[in-house]
């Protein structure tokens, strides 16, 4: 089983990413993100995004009841509809799900979230966000031994009953941790990990369990993140989680080879 | 089986019905709606809805490119995941669906629509409209066997490849007729068929099938298509079909004791 989570970054090409996936034969879960496009469709309807720093320096998105109704529209709706709709025509008979689908992403919502602003630091409350603790595990298996390609998208669904923002990184994590999968292969518009932001040349090439603290102080905004759900998945058993590039002619396929930061336990 | 399909009308009221629903044993599908919604998010993105009527007097949204996209925003993105999430939170294990996930609704796309406009006739191209001609009654059962309950909407995949906007009550009728339901619930914001259309005590109470084509030319703007999807839902086997109100207690159970316009072959 192989888990694939794709960027929604503006220059993200999802194209040969779903190119590879139509022609494997393994199954496979596809998460997916849209981050450039809820910020387009944002400020189309005068809905400024807003993000906030952690103290330990995690970015995440404001997430007020208008977000959540724009990522409704813009990840679950448009997005996820347009990779399925694209996956039928390679002949993949997929099926869109967001977190709420069959209680497919159980979140827990978080009370209120550090954040520093102006060296300040203060308490967010009332952010629609959480953490995905569970995933309903029958619900993919169910549709991956009958043929269907699940592909997954925000938002999660809080035990408290909310649609939730969750991080769309470490939620393939809880989905690949769940499923027992043997990989999953982080793509997004940078090539991996780099020693240094500035040069994409600068690839990290392998990062173990050990040496992710480290790494993990030295990594920028989304990188952060990527590497915690990294370090969450092979800490829920998965083998190898690769981060690497959504814009080559084999994406998968050379994720799986190597190419990129692959971090093992 | 029942299928029940609830308007997308501004002042269609969702909780009743799903309430309702939920207190079912028996098995459901939900088919809904979202035109007052698309029509306020087009505007707010500067998209004027626009609307052309046929020479038999059925209107029907032009459907351009943004309009899809549009449709998967609000439909599919929006208020599906609104609806299955109010359901998850009623205790039904919902699942969303478009007629793009899992080819759920084959479409056969109009290669272009005969309009009418200011008493001139002419045919509109590129509109990206079509007509359920297939359901995927594999996926709903799978769903509906395993304890899930399907909420289905716009858009359905062309067998061209494209995302197309097709007639919600007819798409529904197509689903009850696959489906093998015995009755077919269309709900919106008004009683049923009405000999006269400022009366909503004048209900017309039963139309048989031989009844249909002097009810359908009686009828004006969205009841017209209501008709027509009751009558093809009833030639495909279905026993029953009931206009009804969604704006009352007990939506489904009132439909299905006769309340409403009853249709029967």
């Amino acid at each position: 089983m192989l888990v694939v989570k794709i960027g929604g970054g503006a220059d993200v090409d999802l194209e040969p990413t779903l190119r590879e996936l139509a022609s494997r034969d393994e199954p496979w879960i596809l998460v997916h993100g849209g981050n450039a496009e809820l910020d387009e469709v944002s400020r189309a309807l005068g809905h400024e995004p807003r993000f906030v720093t952690s103290p330990s320096g995690y970015t995440s998105r404001v997430t007020d009841p208008e977000t959540v109704r724009l990522i409704q529209m813009v990840y679950r709706g448009r997005i996820n509809n347009e990779v399925v709709r694209q996956l039928q025509g390679l002949g993949v008979n997929a099926v869109g799900l967001s977190g709420v689908d069959g209680n497919l992403w159980q979140a827990e919502r978080k009370e209120a979230i550090r954040v520093v602003e102006g060296g300040k630091k203060f308490l967010l409350r009332d952010d629609h966000t959480g953490k995905v603790v569970g995933v309903n595990t029958d619900l993919l298996r169910l549709l991956i031994d009958h043929g269907y390609r699940p592909v997954l998208t925000l938002p999660a669904l809080a035990t408290t009953g909310e649609a939730v923002n969750v991080d769309g990184d470490r939620a393939a994590a809880a989905v690949a941790a769940a499923m027992g999968a043997t990989d999953l292969v982080i793509l997004s518009n940078v090539p991996g990990l780099l020693a240094d932001v500035d040069d994409p040349e600068s690839v990290i090439e392998r990062v173990s369990l050990a040496e992710f603290d480290r790494a993990q102080d030295a990594a920028k905004d989304r990188m952060k993140k990527k590497l915690l759900g990294a370090r969450e998945a092979l800490e829920g058993g998965v083998q190898r989680v690769i981060i690497g590039s959504s814009n080559r002619d084999s994406p998968v396929a050379d994720a799986l080879a190597g190419l990129g930061t692959v971090t093992t336990r």
